[in-house]
Formats: structure tokens, sequence, C-alpha cells
């Protein structure tokens, strides 16, 4: 058997994870989304590149979250792990939150609304504990936790991690407790109900793909304030971007005119690019073509 | 044994394709690249996502490259089967042709000119079918072979095969023939001369990576015609496309009319490019952080 007999048939096959780090590729690429770096905007610290080096980052994290040996809460702390190696600080952590159990899903169960529910289900504390190991690797924008989860605050993660142990708190838990607050907690809580119908509205639209996913970013801020806003800043300022994206859809507003009151105010409406991520992830496994 | 336990510890490291692919991606990030797709530029059909989702589809074929049971050629072939599955085309064949024995020098030998050299030696006549089979799954631009080589004419791969297998034509050879005419194939023949010189460059610039390599990416045209040019129009077109991006080095032109001007004429440097993604890697390997 020569050597080249040997070589997988496969390759024209995006694996999960690649279709997760293609997603978050595509992600940063759209634009424009106000207020986020995109193919045409950067922070003075925080550049596209970053995020091009994150995605790649992930990968290996990602192909964790495809198999079945490893723990989520570790495929997750693993890919925020990579993402870090670049030197803008925190590009993608709440889109990984939101990749990891949906490729977990597609490769170990089905990419469904229900098929998603069920990851979350068998989570575990030790995937808890891997969650809060994973704020060593980089800052990210944390509020209080809720009352109910008082001594599971991210910001001392030794003591959280001895809470959720002795208190028995999986992953999924820890995330739903928070649903109020987080939207990304909310996709936990309710089987990803807008990051499925964040991938139906990108596989209805028309045109290039990136033109697509800017115009679902902007329709995904404009129905609900962005929470990443909220902790930022307060919920007024996250309500008043979310009447902008609104005002711009109705034809009220210019996009550069909000991308300019946005940057202004430093409102990273990051959030709603962490739900596009996991809904451009979805449209992808189910047929969007690049 | 807890699943925990067995996760990799590697995660925060670069593979050697993974490197090659961020290679990728910061070379069509990099702007501007007059008359190349880039972070700020489109064409009509050939856009950037195409290139974002051509980088993780040749992810496969480049692990395939870092393993010595796989033919060089096959991981080729491989390569450019993955990056061929988005709507734009050709989008990295040539990139592809310098990085596969790049990773596979980092893999297996050393990331030097030596390095390189040894990888082509060791190739081999199923090297060269494989690359003709690597021409089915995209249109690339090509010029008539060589006089020495006219029946290994990738216009009829069937035939060039046969001629390849008939007179044991191994792919360095088949690459080096073409050397005169073609940048890759003098990288081939000279141990990657300027793809290593391109990596100097980039690591002894300043400031963001993406705005040193567009700043090399000039230099490399200027330095020398880019053979994509020469073969899609002509030997002076690609002189007088390397006067002006040598004019604006000098301060005599700016980027925005070079731009404009290549545009008009469909001036497309891509061996440029292919190069500065050599280079990338190669920089990225011996310690440029993004």
């Amino acid at each position: 058997m020569s050597p080249d007999s040997r070589a997988e048939p496969s390759a024209t096959e995006r694996t999960p994870a690649q279709a997760a780090m293609l997603a978050l590729l595509l992600e940063v690429a759209a634009t424009p989304t106000p207020g986020n770096v995109d193919r045409a905007h950067d922070h003075s610290d925080l550049r596209f590149e970053h995020f091009l080096a994150g995605a790649v980052g992930a990968l290996d994290g990602l192909s964790m979250a495809a198999r079945p040996d490893v723990g989520l809460g570790r495929a997750f702390e693993r890919a925020v792990a990579g993402m870090a190696t670049q030197r803008g600080g925190n590009t993608q952590f709440g889109g990984l939150l939101v990749l990891v159990p949906l490729v977990r899903a597609q490769a170990h169960g089905a990419l469904t609304r229900d098929g998603a529910r069920a990851v979350v289900d068998r989570t575990t504390v030790a995937d808890s504990v891997a969650f809060f190991e994973a704020f060593d690797h980089v800052d990210v924008a944390v509020d209080e936790p809720p009352p109910a989860l008082a001594d599971c605050d991210v910001r001392d993660a030794d003591a959280a991690i001895q809470a959720v142990r002795e208190r028995e708190i999986d992953l999924g838990a820890l995330l739903v407790a928070d649903a109020a607050r987080n939207a990304i907690g909310r996709e936990y809580a309710d089987g990803f109900e807008r990051t499925f119908a964040i991938a139906r509205r990108l596989r209805a639209g028309e045109g290039p793909v990136l033109d697509r996913a800017a115009a679902v970013w902007l329709d995904t801020l404009a129905d609900q304030p962005d929470t990443l806003i909220a902790i930022q800043h307060d919920a007024e300022t996250a309500q008043w971007a979310s009447e902008r994206a609104q005002a711009v859809r109705e034809g009220k507003a210019s996009l550069d005119a909000i991308t300019a009151s946005f940057q202004e105010r430093s409102i990273n409406p990051g959030t709603t690019a962490d739900l596009l991520a996991g809904g451009l992830f979805v449209a992808l496994q189910r047929g969007l073509t690049v």
C-alpha cells in the first residue's frame, strides 16, 4: 500500500469544530456591527487580527467539544486558553460559551433545540469547575452573581470552585441561574431559542453571507437589549442601544450614525455577536454556503 | 481516571497546520494589497468570506502535510480540495503550494532553507500525479508549460499524469523546471529564498501584524514582478505593476491611486500574496506574535 492510498477521503467536509471556527471568523468579518470589532473597524487595543488568531487558537478546544470522553467544561476551558494566545485579550469567550454545547450536540446527539437542551442537562459539577478555570486565561467583563449564587463569584474563582463542589452545581444550573440577566444563560435555559432563530434568518436571507450576517446582527440587537452592554454600562444604556438599532431598521437613523455614537460611548454589543456566532454555526451545519 | 484528566495539555500551542491556516487568514486580512481581495476590498465574485472558508477548508490537507506517512502531493491535493469548498473558486492554490512543503519542513526536518530544500528533494512521481489531480478541484490560471515539459500540461491532466509517470518526473523537478517564469517554482528551486526574506522583514517590522504584512506585501511586489500578473496579462504589465509599487515606496504615488489603476486593468498580484502567506507562516513559527 502506498502512503497516498492511506490519505483520508474526508478533507472536503468541515468537522463540527471547523464549522464553529468558521462561524467565529464570519462573525467578526460581518460589517457593519456598530460598536464591535469587524472587518471595517478596530478598537485601539483589540483588533481584527486578534479575532483571527483567537478563532484559530480555539480550534483544539472546539475539537474536544466534539469528543464524548472530554468534559464539556474542559473543552470550553481549553478553547478559551487557545483563544487567549493572542495579544488582544478577550475576543470570543462568550461566542465559545455558545458554540461549545452546540458542537457537542452536532457531534453526539442532534443539533436541535432538544439536542442542545440534552447537552446542557448532562453537564456536571466538573464542567462548572472547568468553567471557572477558564477565567484564569483572560479578563472577562462580569457582573455580581445572582443572589442565590452569591458564593459562585468568578471574581474569586477558588471560592467559587469550592462552592459549586460543595453544593453540587452543574454548569447548566450555574448558567441558567443567570438567565434573567445574561442572554447566554437564557440560551442555556431555553434550548438556544434565539441562536436557532438567528440561524433561520441567516438561511432565509439573500446575498453574500457577510451581508446577511450584518443584517441579522442588527435585527438581533434591535430585538432584545445586549446583556454585555448592561453589564459594562447599565440596563438603560442597553435598552437605548437596541432602540438605536431599531431606528436603523425603520430607516430613522443611519448605521454610520449609530456606529459613531456607540464608539463615542464605548458601547460594545458583544453578546449580540456571541449569539450570531452560534447562529452562523447552526446555519452552516444546516446548509448555509459561503 | 475522570474524562477531564485525559484532556490534552497542548491546546494553547498552534500546530504547524494551524499556523499555516492563520498565515492564510492574516494574508487576506492585510490591507491595502492593491488588486487583491483583502480586508477592505472584494472582487465581484471573489470575496473576503471565500478566503476565510478557503483557509478553514485547507486545514485537513495542511494537517496531512505534517504527517510523514502522507505524500506531499496528496496533502496538497487534499488542501486544495478543502479550499475549494466555497463558492468563490480559486482562493489560495498558490499559497498552499508554498505552505505545504514548509509545514512538512517544520513538522519533519527543520524550517530552514536547507530543510525546505530537503523536502523538495524528497518529492516523488506520486506527488506530481497528485499535484495534477489538484487542478480538478478549481480553475487555476496557468501558462503553457516550459518546452522541456510540453507533455506535462495541466490543461490536459490525464496526459500530463501519464507523462510524469513515464518520464519519472517528481514534483520538485516539475516545479523547478518552471522557475524562470513562476515565482513559486523559483522558491522550490532555491530553498524558498524570498519566503524566508519576507519572514525576516515581518519580524523586523513594528506595529500591528496586519500593517507589517501590508508593508511587506508592497515591498515584495516592488522587488520583483508578480508572475501571476505575467501569466494573466504579460511580462510588461507585471513589470509595470512592480514599478507602480516602487513608486509608492518612493512617495511618488499613493496606494489609493495604484489600487484604482490595478482594479481598472484587472491586475491581481496573486503570487505576491502567495509568498506573503509563506512568509507569515515562517514568521509565526519563529515567534511573530499576533
